[in-house]
């Protein structure tokens, strides 16, 4: 394929925003929907049907249930080289139900929610796969454009078994997005991260008759998160350790013969998550020892830290220039002020949403299953601002933006660079050269993908 | 009234005790049927309703929902002085469901059950006020017999409800048992208990993000259990202290926003229960104040330590000793063999169902509501061998005897004693005087009755 | 020997009686003196000369640093059957010394003082052993009188080492008292006793550049006392664990290389103690798994519980109703008063010194080293009030009394019961036999003597 | 005074390193005098009249005992501006003696030993202002030099007191080394540092009798440390807290009175420190107000984070890159690898001593009282490789080396260093006039200066 000159793809590029805002209402009510259904990881059977549906009348062939996944499908289109994957996530968060409104206001109570915005990353990526669509199908751009619905990114880590099953095999880059409080596309890794379940059995006894016959699994739990506290101090200061006590025992008059204790450890360097879990194990085979208790641990999630890379961030990073940041009309404005209100020591003024952030690589805290992807594929990313700035994912605050028309803004600006960027990459094979060269050189000479989850099913219930 | 002579009580007691007999079938049946409705504390509809339903066909008059519990309940039958009342509970234990077997077993996943044994305790008292309500419906006995339906003595504190709301104020003596593995009606107190569930409210945030923006809840449940366990050893040593945690937290990634811990205080005496109670409150203060949380507290219940009364006890002890303990025929033998064989270190050998223990005094560290009661009201009780030597309450294995035949013995057995007592006191006024007067003298001059659990409403959905 | 009437018996308790009253400024010196020394344990090397001396000069042959102790000595007086043996500590308590006054100052900064009024004890006990040999001197007694200097009680076990060494192996009875705040000669068990250093070993760093390259020793304490504190939950009831940090880190930039815990653990019964203690062992080597350390422990000292004997107790009981409580003098008195007013709930009434404790069996909770002695030799003790009533031992109150005019009254009762006591064995072998036979029952058939302090060297320089 | 041209200051240049040279083993013998010294903070007797006896018979005017410390002094040479000042610490740590060997062995049991280099650091500082002196004194360069002898920077914060006492008011630029594993002029900050001494108080008790009447001053510091090892996951990831128990109780059969910790916060920012140090104080009032004791704290330390000042730096490391690295010889090769061998995962190669670091701006962890002039007097340091490459400072192998002759060629090189970059300060004011300038931006322009450890006396005690 040749490579188009620069006005021809300029012209492309005017296509497929035109093309996005044509289809705008399409998928506002997409991500509207999701946003209701707010679905829990892998429970997400009608936000995947939704797409997938989408994706079939917009004349994807679709394969669903891919890895053992009953909400994973790939939708495809064209064919040949390069092939150029979005990703799409569609998964909500337990209790964090909210209404679009500026004050914490539960929608369904104890009810999952939007505080991460999936609803938006699924819509938003979708639409940018079905305007590349169009210009495979008008023959303006040729290849093969892939949207891969990915379930399960808060905890389920989805993409992990996507990857472990080799759904990536033979994609040349990946896309993908995050709603945000900010427009940025500068390179940023994010934590690798393991988690597991610690469970802990001992011998129940009546807590008041005869303490002295009983061995408390709670007993356990705390002592494993007593030493696990304490090694916070004796880690590399990157680290996260956290957790939650998910079974604390059943009855204050029984010695409790069942707890549990779900942990996750995150670092920048996958390998050094595999080193402090296994100092997270001693703490809990430990613990297990010292209360006379048993214990065993079912890993549950675990994904690499994303691999960054610059060259493809580059071409991002002029299209979303090229895009620009998000504009509030009056009401939204008002809206924003008082939700803005409401958050605790925001970091970014409000306005600053108009912007894009300078080209800085960094390293983030989080983790996203699209670390593995990222070891498999050169991959890169961006974010827009959906949410108030200054605002955190998994809050109310979230949730609450994450359904009103300033996310629809913000949503619409990722569909179009996405898909500006696909572009890119689908006129220039010395573009994706120069990616792949720089990603072969990242992951090192002698890297294997050994998934930190292991051989695991995947946790279909998790949510349950 | 007239003493009547000892041949004439004596015939009185062979009526009791072939009524009984003859009515077994019937009391195995009410027993069965609630081991199979397993309901739990303020729950109990069905339990309640067959009791009701059975007192009322028997002629007795049936106040329902008293104390503003919908599943309490007083039926009464005859009239005038003196009054004996007999305590039914009918409450089961969550997460302790099982078969009628040797081996543990459950019987519905995740279920609750009788593991200490309130089926057989309703079943067994209804037994014996229905047999006294016979005498004096034949004119052989005088006065009143009470059925008191006691809902959620497991945490629920449902007498001490009925306490405050009066209902025993009228009473001369009451009257209880309950299901253990051997036979006894030595004095027995039991410790006071006070339980509360504090709360701890934080500052969530994305614990991988941002952590040092969250302040955890689940911190400050573990910094007071920290504390508590701390004061463990500086309470007097009779004390008891558990707790189980209820919440902690909902997701690893989030800096647990909420987190609840429930904690029950116990010791023989409820004035030390109501000073280390406002220990333990200190411990979740200064837990708050040093994970920057926030606090509070609702106790969920409260119970006096029960006030043995020796006069009481000793008519209890001769009827025992007449109606002896229990024996097995071959198939119970096989079956208790092989239960026993799944005991940890029984402090009773098989074939000890058959006595009746010697009368010493004693003092349990268990708690009942029937504690609040023997504050009011001179207050007698036993025990007879339903579960298998050695076992012990609120264990699968309590629950698997607890629906067999060994245990059917030993409730009739219990209800011809209580029967028997019953008789002794309608007949002889100077046994319920003795009675008063050293009841009397171990409450103290200065007694007045404060509920631990203090104007609380009934916890009606505690176990929802 | 036959046995004396009874007024001759009457008159040689007479003339002891006498003999002590005679020499009691004698004996306060000694008491006094040993009160100034205030060494500790295994320290005592004036106490135990000026002992010694006393001994020598009164004509007893005295075997020095028996049982490998420099301080330890047996002095014995008289031949043949039968061996009577009075002990006597003189050990002083670290960081309590006081002067004699009712308010708290301190004699010397951080010094030592006798807070368990142990300068009385060797005093007392000395007295009425010489009193004795009087009497065998004279030829109105026959036997033999021994007077067991015994060292380092405190913490030391300096009885034990002198058990194991075989010093008591010929002994018929064993006799003792102790200082408290009332007079009593119940039988009284004592609790058995174990404690170990537990010495934890990290990886230093520094605590600033590399925290994640060290491993601390101190969490290793932390975490093995969070363990111990849970299982406090988990033990009989009448379980003591106590411990304090004797060496936490050297200076807070430096992860802590080494770390050491000192832990008692204490139960009416020796053999379950040996269970906690391996128990609590678990909870070391866990703590050292966790926290990536390593552990080693030294068995500091170990005790049997007390075995009491009722037909002992019995004599040195009507013994001490002849020779009667404690009566202040004006001064004495309001010391007292004073004193008294700064206790902490005290549970008896000034006044109460003047009485003796009705005779009443019971378990104490502390430990002594006579443990040991009371399983190889039928043992008996007393106490008289040296003490204000209703203070403690081990506080300086303790001590301030200890060196008081009220202590040497309490002392030189003491001695003369233990002399008449002493002389009602000498006089009628009856008494020894039903008191030997009472013991062996006790004991049980099948005893055999291990210390619980096992092979281990005494530890002389514990308190250096 | 007007500037040299480069050939005059590179003569002068030259003849500084010949005189350092010159005087290598006058200047070796100070420094190996101080490492035999050993003297901890505060006590630097020998060490500071060492160097002042040195100072003055080179003919500086010496200040004894500025700042209310006996070891502090400023010697000064010169006249007129500018004013340049070297700062010379000579303060050992406790507990780490060792002799010159590659195995750990301790030249004194217990004793202190220089694990920071410091013995090196005050003879190098020396050795560079007797240099410069020589030329002013011969007129080849105009302006005062000073020496400070900074005692106690280990922990005692001398110069922050020197601070405050407004030493630093008339000087133009500070100058400063460390000993080192490596070569480096680089700008480097440090962590803000504060620590205290906290201390409980509770009600003691005899452990066994009446464990229940005591309130623990040890649980009290437990229950502090657990709230803050809690803290670690909700504050910035830069900091480090970190504490020793210095007093854990007196013996483990008494409920401890009194217990102690002793902490330290450290930040890259003060400001922050403050604020979490603030938090540490409520752990503390919690633990008091949890386990029932009462607390209080005294401020030990605290100092600045050094404000790091690129225009010194790059001036410095000119002249590092002049004087380069350190080249072992056969015996020192030997010594070193086997010193190497010893390392836990040391971060260097061997060899890496001969080359100086590239100039990258960077932020160490650990802290320095330097941190408190550099806000003061605009202020610059290097390192020098007198330590095996990959070791650490505050280990045995620090302590070893820094009595070595690969040390000493280190110390020489940072002598030659300091004195090169002095007279290039004081031939020409626009390099003062450019480091000025920046640090006014740096500091900010409402800065005013508060010692982060208050008004507090110097702790002239903290080591005894």
């Amino acid at each position: 394929m040749s490579v188009l000159s620069t006005s021809q793809a300029d012209n492309i590029k005017d296509t497929l925003q035109t093309a996005i805002d044509r289809d705008a209402n399409e998928t506002i009510e997409i991500s509207q929907r999701i946003w209701d259904y707010a679905e829990l990881g892998y429970q997400e059977f009608k936000s995947s049907e939704l797409l997938q549906q989408n994706a079939q009348m917009a004349g994807f062939s679709v394969k669903s249930g891919v890895a053992d996944i009953p909400t994973a499908f790939v939708a495809s289109y064209g064919s040949g080289s390069p092939v150029i994957g979005i990703m799409g996530e569609f998964d909500a968060l337990p209790g964090l139900s909210q209404t679009v409104t500026h004050e914490r206001e539960e929608h369904v109570e104890g009810g999952a929610g939007h505080a991460c915005g999936h609803n938006l990353f699924a819509a938003g990526s979708w639409a940018a796969a079905k305007a590349i669509k169009e210009q495979i199908e008008g023959g303006t751009l040729s290849g093969t454009i892939r949207f891969y619905g990915t379930p399960a990114e808060e905890g389920g880590a989805g993409k992990v078994y996507m990857a472990r099953a080799g759904l990536f095999e033979d994609v040349d880059v990946m896309l993908h997005w995050h709603p945000a409080g900010f427009n940025d596309a500068s390179p940023r890794s994010t934590n690798a991260n393991k988690g597991a379940k610690f469970r802990f059995h001992g011998i129940p006894a009546h807590a008041a008759l005869s303490p002295e016959k009983g061995r408390s699994a709670l007993d356990a739990v705390e002592a494993m998160n007593f030493m696990a506290n304490l090694m916070r101090e004796h880690v590399p200061e990157a680290t996260r350790i956290h957790y939650v006590i998910t079974n604390g025992g059943e009855a204050p008059n029984v010695v409790p013969e069942f707890a549990e204790v779900f942990y996750y450890i995150r670092h920048p360097d996958f390998q050094t998550v595999r080193e402090l879990f296994d100092r997270l194990v001693l703490t809990a085979e430990a613990a297990a020892m010292g209360t006379e208790t048993t214990m065993e641990y079912e890993v549950i999630n675990g994904s690499y830290n994303i691999l960054p890379n610059e060259a493809l961030s580059r071409i991002t990073y002029n299209n979303l220039i090229k895009v620009g940041g998000v504009s509030y009309n009056a009401e939204e404005q008002k809206f924003a002020e008082n939700l803005y209100a409401t958050l605790y020591k925001p970091n970014k003024p409000l306005g600053s949403q108009e912007n894009v952030e300078p080209f800085i690589p960094s390293a983030g805290r989080a983790s996203s299953d699209v670390g593995d992807v990222s070891w498999l594929v050169p991959t890169t990313g961006l974010t827009t601002a959906c949410l108030i700035p200054g605002s955190y994912l998994h809050t109310w605050q979230a949730v609450a933006a994450g359904g009103s028309s300033i996310a629809h803004k913000g949503m619409l600006n990722a569909a179009k660079v996405l898909a500006m960027t696909a572009a890119d990459l689908l006129q220039d094979p010395t573009l994706i050269a120069a990616a792949r060269e720089e990603w072969e050189a990242s992951r090192g000479e002698d890297f294997e993908y050994y998934p930190l989850l292991g051989e695991r099913e995947p946790p279909l219930d998790y949510r349950k």
